[in-house]
């Protein structure tokens, strides 16, 4: 049976305009790599509803899986929790148990549970919440949708919250090979190679330091003895 | 007039299983917001024929510019060419302009202008060559799709070469207000703001150092005049 596959949605001017870099896909990309879900597709649009909306349905109808992270904090440019709503037609209010979560956190802590704070507690009917346990407010899952916090430690918190009750498939596994020689002298045994091994994924990433061309293969796939097989086969080629 | 629209396309495999990180988004983010040209999506593929074509073609319909990264080399995973030929519907085979180069290329460098190689000549009818000053294979612009390298020197060397001919708008400038509060304690404020100055876009991040909260604020336009006055306000009414 084929790995479930998955798509990230980031909302994020802050990344669009250039200032800030994105931490959460890479960890992502990884976490899923291990649980065995394959990451097709990662889309980031701005904090533009009419976007967020067209994405979620097209990712959540493309892929097993959709993990989004951003937008769903206390201010006005956080309307990711709506659009999700929206996109699946569900109702979207303040709701008692994620209400609960936030009374007892902000009693603790002597803050107040002002309007801002409580539009944390507005969560789709029919949603699951997704556990925070760094900052409380919840993250929820609606239909195939994983909707997450965009400060790195609490999406990270939340990643793990969830992974763990996801169906996973065989991790994906990988072999590297370096070579010190220019990718054209060897894409014709790459070539080759892909087309005998058609169950692995083969790419050859090319690098370049002090002037010297080289290249790193990356054998790819659930079979750990086929890409033994495969890297084995390319070094006696290349006479490493 | 608004400022001309962008995308962004990533091709990578190797970003997708996490073995690598992104290195190429943010400097293109960085580099179009200098240049006027709003970046609203990024999209991330992986090197499946199919998967580059439908992007292609939603991202060049959906915006003014499209800018690509990542499989123009000479393996056989390099399949970014053929796909935005097809997604153009147009002809492409070894073109006599980009063979040229390279011969001139590997002539000097005393390397063989293989098959392989020769397969970075593959230049769609109608595209215009990028140029590449770090290791000559050619980029190219189809229509408003730009296609450029993945590796980041030479992806740097290619925008470089290809944003002083594109028409920009104005910059997009911001301004950081640090905020030591939670976000919660000024989203009313912000609200106001952004309704006051809705010219602006108007971001809050949260972040959390040693157990504190605090909040960068971030107002983003095109006037900086204007950016002046929503930040002076916001920092009266809170008191910094």
């Amino acid at each position: 049976m084929p790995n479930p596959t998955a798509a990230m949605l980031v909302i994020g001017d802050e990344i669009l305009s250039g200032r800030t870099r994105d931490a959460n896909m890479h960890f992502l990309a990884q976490e899923l790599t291990k649980h065995g879900i394959d990451l097709k597709e990662v889309r980031i649009v701005s904090d533009d509803a009419e976007a967020i909306e067209t994405a979620v349905k097209a990712l959540s109808q493309a892929y097993d899986h959709v993990f989004s992270s951003g937008g769903i904090g206390p201010t006005h440019d956080d309307i990711t929790a709506d659009c999700i709503a929206r996109a699946f037609g569900a109702r979207i209010d303040v709701r008692e148990d994620a209400r609960a979560l936030l009374e007892a956190h902000y009693d603790q802590s002597g803050l107040e549970l002002n309007a801002a704070r409580l539009r944390m507690a507005r969560i789709p009917d029919g949603a699951t919440l997704i556990d925070n346990p760094v900052s409380t407010a919840p993250g929820f899952t609606l239909g195939n949708v994983h909707v997450m916090a965009g400060v790195p430690s609490v999406f990270r918190a939340m990643v793990a919250s969830v992974l763990p009750t996801l169906t996973g498939g065989k991790p994906l596994l990988s072999q590297t090979l370096r070579v010190n020689r220019g990718e054209g002298d060897i894409a014709a045994n790459l070539s080759a190679l892909a087309q005998d091994f058609d169950d692995l994924s083969i790419g050859c990433y090319p690098f370049q330091i002090n002037g010297v061309f080289g290249a790193n293969v990356v054998v790819r796939g659930t079979d750990g003895a086929r890409i033994d097989a495969a890297i084995t086969r390319l070094a006696r080629e290349l006479d490493l």
